[in-house]
C-alpha cells in the first residue's frame, strides 16, 4: 500500500487527529474539514491535508473528510483496528493510574498483565487484573505474546528492566521513569516525562 | 535579545537537549558534539545546530559545546533558571504520582499547593504537601500567586476545573484528563496522555 515511509512526525501526529476526530464524533458531526481539524489540534490545514495525503485519497475537494471513513482509515494506518495486550511493569502510583486508566480499551490497547517486586503487592488485584511478581515476567509476557510494554518503576529499575524485556516479545515500550533506557534495534521507545512539557510551557511565561 | 520568536517546535526540542546534557554531566562529561547530542535524542547533528544556533553562538567549531555552558544557556531561555511553584489539581493515582515524583525539583518546578474534593482526601498529606479542598483553590491558587497547573481529574470534571483556572493567576496547564480543553488565549496547554504515544508505536508493530 505504501510508496514510501511517511515521517516518523507524521505518523505521531496521527493519534492526534484521530483524537479530534472522536470528539467530533461524539459531538454528533460527520465531516470535518482540514481547517475545523487543524484548529482541533493546532496544526495548519494545508500541514493536515499533506499529512493525509500522505496516505491515500480520503477527502473530497470541497466536501471535506467524512469522519467516520477518515477515523477507520487512520486507525488501519496506526494498526488499531484490533487490540493490543499490554503489561505494565512496576505497579507504584503510576502503574496503578495506568491500571485504571479509562482510555485504552476504546483506543486499541487492553492491560493484560501487571508486574511489581513488592511482596505487599504481589498477589493483589486491581479490578480483575492480578499483579504478579516480576520475577516471572519474561515467561510470562512471552506466553501471551505481549508487544507493548509500560515501565513505570524507580529510574534507577529502569534499566534493568528493559534489559529483562530484550528477552521477551515485548517491541514497544512506553518508559515512565525519568531516565533513558538503551533498547537494541527494532525496539520503539516513548517517553512520558511531565517535567520536559511543563519546560517548554514556561518559555512562553 | 531574540530577534525573531523560534518556532514553537523548536522550544518544545530544549528539554529533551536539557535531559540529555543533564545525563552526559552525570557521567563526568565536560563537552560534547551536535553529533553526539543528536544520537542522545534521536535528531540529526545538523537540526541541533540548527536549533541552537537560533538562540546564539554556544558552541565553538571543532571543540563542540561545553556542557555546563550549553546547559545554564537553555536554562536561561526556557525560564527555568529559577524554580516554578505548580499546584495539582486531582489527587488520585495520577495526582499522587505527580506529587511524589522526584524530577520535578532540580528541574525548575515545587508543587506547592494540591486540591482534590473527596472528603477522605482532603486534609491529608503526601510527605509535607497538604490536600486542600477544591472550593478553595481560585483564591489560594491566587494569593499564592502559581502560574502553572497539572490537571489530573476525570474527563468529565477537566473542562470545569480549566473554567476556575481562567479566574486564576495559572497560564500554563498540564492536562492528564483525557480530553481537550478550551482555554482563554494566552494560556498554554500541554496534554500528557498514554493512548496517544502507544497509538504511534504500533504504526511500526
Amino acid at each position: 500500500m505504501k510508496k514510501t515511509n511517511p515521517p516518523d512526525i507524521i505518523i505521531g501526529r496521527l493519534p492526534l487527529y484521530l483524537r479530534a476526530l472522536h470528539r467530533m464524533a461524539d459531538t454528533g458531526s460527520l465531516v470535518t474539514s482540514s481547517q475545523e481539524l487543524g484548529e482541533w489540534v493546532g496544526i495548519s490545514a494545508a500541514q493536515i491535508r499533506k499529512d493525509i495525503s500522505q496516505f491515500g485519497e480520503f477527502g473530497k475537494q470541497g466536501t471535506g473528510y467524512n469522519i467516520q471513513f477518515l477515523t477507520e482509515k487512520i486507525r488501519e494506518i496506526l494498526k488499531i483496528d484490533r487490540v493490543w495486550d499490554v503489561a505494565i511493569i512496576g505497579m507504584g502510583d503510576i502503574g496503578h493510574g495506568l491500571a485504571r486508566y479509562q482510555g485504552f480499551l476504546d483506543r486499541g490497547f487492553r492491560v493484560r498483565l501487571a508486574f511489581d517486586n513488592s511482596p505487599e503487592k504481589i498477589g493483589t488485584k486491581i479490578g480483575d487484573l492480578l499483579i504478579q511478581d516480576i520475577a516471572g515476567m519474561v515467561e510470562k509476557i512471552n506466553s501471551a505474546k505481549i508487544k507493548i510494554a509500560m515501565v513505570a518503576v524507580p529510574a534507577n529499575h529502569a534499566q534493568e528492566v528493559a534489559d529483562d524485556l530484550a528477552k521477551t516479545s515485548v517491541r514497544a515500550i512506553l518508559n515512565y521513569a525519568p531516565i533513558r533506557i538503551n533498547v537494541s534495534e527494532g525496539v520503539h521507545v516513548q517517553y512520558i516525562d511531565p517535567a520536559t512539557h511543563l519546560q517548554w510551557m514556561t518559555y512562553y511565561l
